[in-house]
């Protein structure tokens, strides 16, 4: 089992060397039979093959980074603030490993912008 | 600084006293000062008062479940399962604490379904 601050620095890697375009670097953070799935659009993609070939064709000129890390033994959760051109949002993404510390599920949210309902104007504000 | 173990438990007792409609425990689970913030609509409750009377008065018959948490010092993420009637979410929930174990942020993320751009039918498959 590798320890967690491994793990941790598995994912702060996966990220930067994603930002970077660095991509076989990318590449060496992830288990040949990883699977990404993406519950929003119920698409799933399994491979690291197809993974980075995902990654290195996503359109726009894209930047990353980490808002904050959260990791136990076996799993860490990123949240990035992710930039698309003028566009800016958030993804969340949960990661397991191998036993050696290779990504082997990464489970992505996109969560979008929108208006809040009424009726709870009395509790809460704006910013 | 409470242990980890205590921090998830915590976590867990919150959801469970929310879906359970226990109040007065729910209540115990957050710190006075507690902060809600969901960055998709740009809102924030402040205060404990105020924050479970949000939850009170959230409409529809909705229930909660924990599809997973991660946790370490001072850190928990949730990720719950959501149904509100016939609808269905998930809701990624990060949370901090008081010295002695209180949630005193919470950050809520929502996101929703959403149909896959076209150009990645070669790499991906739905389910």
């Amino acid at each position: 089992m590798t320890a967690t601050t491994d793990l941790r620095k598995t994912v702060e890697r996966f990220w930067a060397t994603a930002e970077a375009r660095h991509w076989d670097a990318f590449a060496e953070t992830l288990a040949e039979d990883v699977v990404y799935t993406l519950p929003q659009t119920r698409e799933k993609i399994s491979g690291r093959d197809r993974f980075v070939q995902f990654y290195k064709e996503y359109p726009g000129d894209w930047h990353l980074r980490i808002e904050r890390l959260v990791a136990e033994p076996g799993h860490v959760v990123s949240w990035i603030h992710a930039a698309v051109g003028l566009e800016e949002m958030y993804a969340i993404s949960f990661f397991t490993f191998t036993g050696d510390g290779l990504i082997n599920s990464i489970t992505d949210f996109w969560p979008e912008p929108y208006e809040p309902p009424a009726g709870r104007e009395h509790l809460s504000e704006r910013y």
